[in-house]
Order: C-alpha cells, then structure tokens, then sequence
C-alpha cells in the first residue's frame, strides 16, 4: 500500500489554515457531551421523513398540473437534464416575492449549494493569476476555501459594526491595483454576516454599487439569513438595487429548506455576446463550468425544493415565519444569558457585539481563544464554539469567539453560557501587552 | 445592464474547443426530427416516477432495519452530514460484489457524479503548474474539461485497437519529465471506452500498473460500461489488481441507476500520513477538497441510490442483467446495419471498428466529419452523430465520427443507419491528399 504524506497534495487540502474547520469539528466530537456553539447548523426542526417522498410526489404533480406530458416529466426526472435545472422558473418567482429580485428563469442557475455557485461564478469570472478576490473579512470559510481550491488570491476588508464601509472596499481595489493585480470581485453577506452578524445599511447599499461601478467590481452577494429578519427589519438586497448589472446574487435552500438537499442556486442576469454575437445571459454562459463540476444538479433534490416551493405558493418568507421567530427567540436568548453572566460594569472582561439576527454573535475575552482554548472550554466546562481567528482573512480575532446559536435550544443556551462563563472566570486574564498584535496573529 | 463579451470571462468557459458539446447539442435541439446518434445518454427504460419515493423510503427503512435511531436518522436526511457520504458502507458491499474491489467504506467518497470525483482527485493530487495529467486519446470530454477548469496540463496517450499500450503511456511520462513537467497521474476508461469502445486486454492491465509504480504515476480508473460486459466477457479492473496502491477508482451511478440522481463515488484507499503523524485514507484527506465543491453530497439523491442498492442486495451486476441485454442488443442492431449499407469490398470508403460492449463505436469516413458536416447531416438526412475531433487530445479523428447507439430502439437504430448510409453517399469524397494531415487537425 502506497503511503503519502501530506505534503504531496495541494496546499488547499493541508494547509493549516485550511484545515481548522475539520480539527474544530473533531474536537467538538471529541467531546460530545459538550453543549455546542461552534457550528452553524440550522435548526433541527421537526422534520417528518415522510416529507421527502411527500414533496418529491408533490413536485411531479406540479409538473402535471402545468400540462408537462408523463414522457416528459420521467426523462426530466431520471435522464441527464438542462444543465441549469428544472426549477428556474420555481425559484425566481420566490425571488420576485420574497426578495423583490426580478430576474427571467433564464438569469437562474441552480446549483449543489452555495459551494458550487461559488466556484462556478468565480472560475467564470477569474480569468488570469492578477485577478484578485476582494472580500468582507471577517468571513463565512466558504468563501476562501473556494477561491483557495482555484488558486485565486483573496484580499479581505475588514469590516465595522455597520458592516463593510464601502469606501474601504474602494481603498482596497485601489491598492490592489497598485500592487499590479485586478481587483475582480467583491464577496460579502450584507444580511447579518457569519461570523459577525452585521447589516449593512441602507445607504452603504447605494454606495457600495456606486463603487463596484466606478472601481468596475463584481459583487457576490451572498444571502443565507436575509430571510429571518425581524418583522419590519428586512433590507432590500443588493441585488434588488442593482441597476447596472453588478451583483451576482448567491442563494441556497439550507436554511430556508433544508441542508441535506445540497441546494442552491447563482443568479447572473448580466448579458455575455459570444464570438458569434450571440446573446446570451451570465447565468447561461456558465451552464459550461457547471456542467463541469457536476453537470446539472440532483433532480431528487430539484424536486424535493420545488415541491416546497410550489407548496408554499413560492413565497419562502411566509413559510418560514415560525422558523424565524425561532431564530430570533435564541438570539434573544443568548443575548440575556450574556447580560446576567457579565454583568455591565463587571470586572469580566468580556463584551459581544448585538445583532438584530442572523445564526452568530461575537464575543470579546480576556485570552487567547485558539483552539487549545476550545479544546479546554469543551472537555473542562462542557461547551464548545469557534475561534474567531477561523473567519479573519489578515490577522486578527485572537481574543475573540464566535456563538453559533442556531442549533440550541434556549434552555441549552442558558446552561451553554453558564458554562462558558465558568470557563472564562476559570482562564488566566492575558493583558494585552502579554498577548500578540491582532495584526499580526496567525490564523489557526 | 452590463454587457459582457466572452474574452473576459475564463477560457474554460469560451474555448471554441470547450464549447463543441454545446454546440454540437445544440445543432441536434435545432433538428429534433432527426434520429440521434451523438450523445451517450443511457436507454430512457420504463422508469416509473412512483421509484423515486419507493426508493427514498427504502432507504429509510434499510436505516431503521440496522438499527439506526430515528432521530439520527433524521439528522442524516435533513442537516449538513458527513461530507464524505451516508452510503459509503453500501457502495463498499456493491464494489466487493460487483468487481472484486475490496475496501473499506472509509476508503470511499460520494460525489456528485463523476465530474466532481475526478475534480476531487484532480485537484488533490495536482500541486504545481509542472505537473501534468497523462490521458487515453481520444477521451470523455468531461475529463479535459475538469483538468481546464483547474488549469491543469494535459496530454493525450494515442490508443490503439487494444486501447493503451502499457509502453506508450511509459514514453510520454518521460517525454513530460524531459520538457520539465511532472507527469502525475494517468486518466483511462479500460472497459469499453468513451468513445472508441475499446477493452485493455488483462495482459497490458498488469503491465499498466507496473509503468504506474515504475513512472510515479497515479491512475484514475473510470469505469461507466464496465458492469454492461458480455456474459464471461467481465475484465478485472485496475483497481481490482492494484496491489501497489497506483489506482483511484471512478464510479457513477448515471449507466447503473439513472443520470438524474447525479451521484457517483471516488474509491481512493492510499494511506496519507498528515503533519501530526495520523494517519487517514486518501478519500478521507479529500473531503476538503469535497467539502469546498458543495460539502457532502445530496442526502435524497444518495437515499433513492441507498435505497436501490438495498433493495438488490448490493448486486448491481445481477440487477442490471435485463438492462445489460438491451446495450448489447442496441450494439449488435448498429454493427448489423452498418454490413448491410457498408458491405465488405464496397466502394463506400466507410470501415468501423466492432466493439465486445459498451455505448460508442467509430466510423471511418472518407471526408471531413466537423460539424458543419454534422449539422447538414441532420438537417438533410435526419440523422446526428458526434465529430471524433471532440474527443482527440492531440488533433486527430477529422474523418471519423462517433456513433453513439445507448439511446436508440434497435429500429430506430435500421433507419438512422439507412439514412446515414444516404449522407455519406451524398457526401463529396476528399481525396487524402486534400485534407488536411490528421496531426495538424484543428479540434471543433
């Protein structure tokens, strides 16, 4: 049997870096009796496994009830499909309705999740090795590991309370241009950021796209927890302001739906002439990298969320109403957890910041939170959570941890933070001299 | 609306030489009355829509008949689940079975189809720009396509009659190592070849594998028709017969199940020791790479596909017996017509090589089979087929086209031969000398 070291593969499967997912997810294993922050599933819900076969019958007969012939219906189901799916026209009737993105089925690629309309957009858009990835930083793991599996460099822009200030995104495609590269495209979650659970605001939408034009930047919009905003609270999405053909907008069911069916979808209504002068939208011209990476996406999974979709009248934000009030009560109640275990005024140490939703918040503690850290909180104390040093993409975030909050119920949140106060009274105070510069921290 | 043109989009995407499945899918949709010899599509059979539920809840039964808890096994439908698969355990049994490979199901890696198996490999195994992928020519598109989206280097072995010849693929990894690159890894199809239908006799299998140990290569091993083998015909794999652990095993489910599922699996056992001294399975050290193209695979494609594989006692060559008979009835109806039209000592200047098994045959032509050609042929004579020139890696096959007979009932298959017999009578010949040198020839 052949043996290799690990050194013989790609740096974007060993590097370290690269790697603090899958160590964060075996030392939380490690510990099972840990209650656990460190992820950001969703909520398990009470999810009938009936359903599967319910909405897989349910979507064949929406396809009847559209007058698509048996024939038909059968080969779009059980042969090699449209490379861009079978439910188009399902998800931008939703778009229209639930996030007033009004773009033809044409505009719409559906894909195996985020991931893959990550990968397709960027291999799409990411021509020569100067393109560079401009990217809020803190950021969801899913985006550098994308740019990482191709090769991209990625440069990150750190954001502030209120999110990325667009000027810092200008100052950063100006200084990536005088290093000699091409700043390409802008990657950022407007709508309570992972980790930080930041909203952008309305104004910094407008000039966001006023600098993607003037700096001449794609941006990736990507929208996983757009939907559970408070009543009221809900923000036009980038996409939805975009008058210039700018944004790319990425989406998945994971959260609206459910994470098993790997399924998302790329919305690019950009018009692309090829050599011949045809016309054709984005999202068809990179139905060729699609194609690809899996050819088209699993008609189980197509079927399974277009049945939802047409039991639901496509109109997700009614759907998942009670879904978001769930979000919010355990964001609430992490928050009052927090409030009575650090008290204001309190020789603690800790602070967090106060999203108005989204899966995360982030704490501020008195230490280094890196993963030996982790490991202690969770086999000493019994909870567990995520290094912030994970989501920073230049340094940064060595006293700080990510709260997932999605997947504990709120009695669990009590006892979680609890614990994880005993474990922070219980961890020497670092003063900040004895500590490393956040700029120059080493991610884990 | 930005308007984009082609040029600044990646060349994976814009090639003229990428684009040809899409052009040449694109001239077949413009002519839908003519007969279609030019896609690899398996026989559409009599599906009944009701087996996707049957299978679904098969599969859950299967989970609940081992004793998995209900809870648990709601988990593994709906939430974010292992990335390397839920019935890694049952393709372990079926390959067992079914071609003698006998791994452990930590060895094996669910995958969306074959496109993200070979992307998974691929970009483990490639690290630097010198390295090089060694591939059987002419080959599956899908394979240059995956090494373009990466940028990966490759270049193509010349099979003969008996497919790769053990000493050639030695000769152009030296030629690689001599021009300054690495050759790395080796892609074939042994059984039945996409397209020329050739089978690697078990002579040159062994031989294969000692060149691999000799030259450092690894060797994917794809195998789609492998399991639609003659009765006594079934050939060993590579993988069956690797002892030095060269082979990365390709499956699909797309010939066995059905292409919409879009599942296939990535058997790769290798030992690799990371920085820490642990030591895990090939398969397992990529689940980054998996877990960046779309985390793990869909949970329903993989339960309809758990599911089967259940309800035939992991015995996918039994099950597929029937199915077999059709494929080797459809190759036979195409060898037979083609005497009939193109008798032997005619002067038709047509000859065809006559494959044991498999989806493609290829025919000699005595003019220049492009696709202009193509598109006269089934606008003309309502009949399309595949240029070979899609398929060569090197220039090569102006004059030769692909038959592809998986999709066609053994009448349709009479007629659509009697009316290519029509367009290549009604086809000027070229003489040799006016067209122009195989070598030179420019792909579609």
């Amino acid at each position: 049997m052949t043996t290799l070291t690990g050194e013989l593969l790609h740096p974007s499967i060993t590097d370290p870096e690269m790697d603090s997912m899958r160590l964060l997810s075996e030392t939380a294993l490690r510990f099972p009796d840990a209650l656990s922050f460190s992820s950001g599933a969703p909520y398990d819900g009470n999810h009938d496994l009936a359903n599967l076969s319910y909405y897989t019958d349910r979507y064949i007969k929406h396809l009847r009830d559209k007058g698509v012939p048996e024939a038909r219906i059968s080969r779009l189901l059980f042969q090699y499909g449209p490379v861009n799916g079978l439910i188009q026209d399902d998800v931008a009737l939703m778009l229209r309705q639930d996030e007033g993105i009004d773009v033809a089925p044409e505009a719409v690629m559906i894909t195996h999740g985020f991931q893959e309309a990550a990968l397709v957009a960027l291999r799409g858009l990411f021509t020569s090795p100067r393109d560079v990835l401009l990217s809020v930083s803190p950021a969801y793991v899913g985006i550098r590991g994308a740019a990482r599996m191709l090769d991209i460099p990625i440069r990150g822009v750190p954001e502030g309370p209120d999110g990325l200030d667009p000027d810092a995104v200008a100052a950063a495609a100006r200084a990536v241009r005088a290093e000699g590269g091409r700043p390409t495209a802008l990657y950022l979650v407007p709508d309570f950021n992972n980790p930080s659970g930041t909203v952008l605001p309305l104004d910094a939408r407008r000039r966001l796209l006023e600098i993607a034009e003037e700096e001449d930047l794609f941006v990736l919009e990507d929208n996983p927890y757009g939907l559970f905003a408070r009543e009221g609270e809900t923000m036009p999405t980038l996409k939805s302001l975009d008058t210039r053909g700018r944004v790319l907008y990425l989406g998945s069911f994971a959260k609206s739906a459910f994470p098993g069916a790997r399924l998302g979808y790329l919305v690019a209504d950009q018009e692309v002439t090829d050599a011949s002068g045809t016309v054709r939208t984005l999202a068809q011209t990179l139905s060729k990298a699609k194609a690809m990476y899996s050819v088209g996406s699993s008609t189980l999974s197509q079927a399974v969320i277009g049945g939802y979709l047409a039991e639901h009248r496509h109109d997700l934000r009614s759907a998942t109403r009670e879904l978001a009030a769930v979000y919010l009560e355990r964001l609430d109640a992490t928050l009052a957890a927090l409030a009575r275990h650090f008290p204001p005024g309190g020789d603690h140490g800790v602070s967090w910041n106060t999203p108005r939703g989204g899966f995360f918040l982030v704490l501020k503690v008195p230490f280094t939170a890196d993963l030996a850290a982790m490991e202690r909180s969770a086999r000493d104390h019994g909870v567990s959570w995520a290094p912030m040093t994970m989501f920073h993409l230049d340094g940064g975030g060595r006293r700080e941890i990510r709260l997932g909050f999605s997947n504990l119920a709120p009695e669990a949140i009590d006892e979680g933070i609890a614990r994880l106060a005993r474990f922070i009274a219980d961890t020497p105070r670092e003063t900040p001299r004895s500590a490393p510069r956040e700029t120059t921290g080493d991610t884990v």
